[in-house]
């Protein structure tokens, strides 16, 4: 029996863990794999104060060293099943199940897709969400990103490195992302900004991507569509439970407590005003600091 | 002119700083010393995530770096005088006059004082705010803590690596610090807490301190008083403007703005229920991110 479970390993559950262990809790953090949730996607952060430069795996592995050198254990299994309607909360994964007095829900977000037809079986034949992860694989190619805010602008400035040409697919006139890496995006040479476009199809030949449709009626051939259209919270398991709102996000009051008292979220599975890391990190030091003990 | 002008250079006017850039504005960061704030009174740092067990000038070097890094401009002298009546705010050293239509007090908060006699007349004599500054002084002495929160917890335990002796001054029988830095002290056997006491007045003797004399009567025989009983707010200039509370924090909206437009305050000078290094560094991304630009 754990005072407290953690589900969720990025950046908010994590530090909910050290400041659990640090009041003496007996705390146990779970995630299906390894640490730092939406981090392993980001090349570089320049905006989290005291790392200066950082990879997001760079970042992600000093929390598993943090959480090990401070010993709170965690287990990577997924979690499939909560029982929250008695005293004790129950946290169940397909081998085992965890018992504890408190549950944090640090379950992040996840990248939404367009709505086209089949689109997630192009994923991996020229569909991705994850620059970091595939960029390499468009090499010298042509390629094109959906999207108008800060992910899609970082990832397209990315991207352009590798790729010869990038297509940024902005549905609207303007951008939703910070000035400055608007600026870099219209002085890069390799980037093409078509406005008031959306994706309508997508083409495939030998199997992969080869073009893209838009609204406008045009065509560009294109190998990869990288996605950041913006994300929605991984609150599957809580559809039983009157904690969620009509976007999915978890519900709390301003001590992070959700309508079921000892169950508590945290991080990119509520809905606030700012998803950055630091707010993430907040709240972690937060939810641990307002709880009765 | 800039756009912004933040004054201070802890976590929070930093972060705010690194996120204004970042935004395109023209900012510029002012403080009367080096980076840090508080963080440079701070021994060991062990609850940032993503820096394990950081001493507190370390992290404030790497925050220097970090706007090096970004290029954003700072000016090291004290600010005096500041003008918020017109649109153009204007922020004065004793050499210059800096000019922005908006303004962030970042300014943190001091420590307290006991509230005895000269008291501060003792400071370099046996009183002490900062065992990291000073502990050095004190070593195979006994000395006296006075605190029950987590700033004496940590301060104890890291002087009585140093001293031959160490008393806590508690004035309750219990503590606010955490837990598992009370159970450290408890074990230590360098450590004497005394309860239910506070110091009544000092003894001196070459000039320096050479006893404590207690609430009950008691004298404990110490050559040094390290203090932790809390902070105030450093708002000396801000008591001609409408935007203080009664213990001289600074008011703000959700968004981290004062009642004068334009004029926002961030980090350990505003009132909130945790003051934590990422909670300080929270406040700086989501002034600049929810602010009108």
């Amino acid at each position: 029996m754990y005072d407290i479970i953690i589900i969720g390993m990025g950046i908010s559950g994590i530090t909910a863990a050290i400041y659990a262990k640090r009041s003496n809790m007996k705390v146990l953090l779970i995630d299906k794999a390894m640490p730092g949730g939406l981090l392993n996607k980001i090349e570089k952060i320049s905006n989290y104060p005291g790392l200066i430069n950082i990879t997001g795996s760079d970042f992600a592995m000093n929390l598993l060293n943090q959480i090990k050198d401070l010993e709170i254990p965690y287990i990577l299994e997924e979690v499939h099943k909560v029982d929250l309607h008695n005293e004790i909360k129950k946290v169940k994964t397909k081998k085992n199940t965890y018992e504890a007095k408190k549950v944090i829900f640090a379950l992040g977000r996840k990248p939404k897709y367009l709505g086209l037809d089949n689109e997630q079986d192009y994923l991996g034949r020229g569909l991705s969400t994850c620059a970091t992860c595939d960029a390499y694989f468009y090499k010298n190619e042509d390629i094109a990103v959906v999207g108008t805010g800060n992910s899609a602008l970082q990832e397209t400035l990315y991207l352009s490195e590798v790729a010869s040409k990038v297509y940024l697919l902005n549905r609207r006139d303007g951008f939703r992302g910070e000035a400055s890496l608007v600026e870099k995006i219209k002085n890069n040479p390799k980037i093409e900004i078509l406005y008031n476009v959306t994706v309508k199809s997508l083409e495939e030949k030998d199997n992969k991507i080869s073009a893209v449709n838009l609204s406008d009626g045009t065509k560009i051939e294109v190998k990869g569509l990288f996605i950041y259209v913006g994300y929605r919270p991984d609150t599957e398991m809580l559809k039983e439970y009157p904690i969620l709102d009509e976007d999915g996000y978890i519900k709390v009051n301003g001590n992070f407590e959700t309508p079921i008292k000892n169950v508590y979220a945290i991080g990119d599975v509520i809905k606030k005003s700012v998803y950055q890391l630091v707010t993430a990190a907040s709240d972690g030091a937060i939810v641990i600091y307002n709880m009765d003990k």
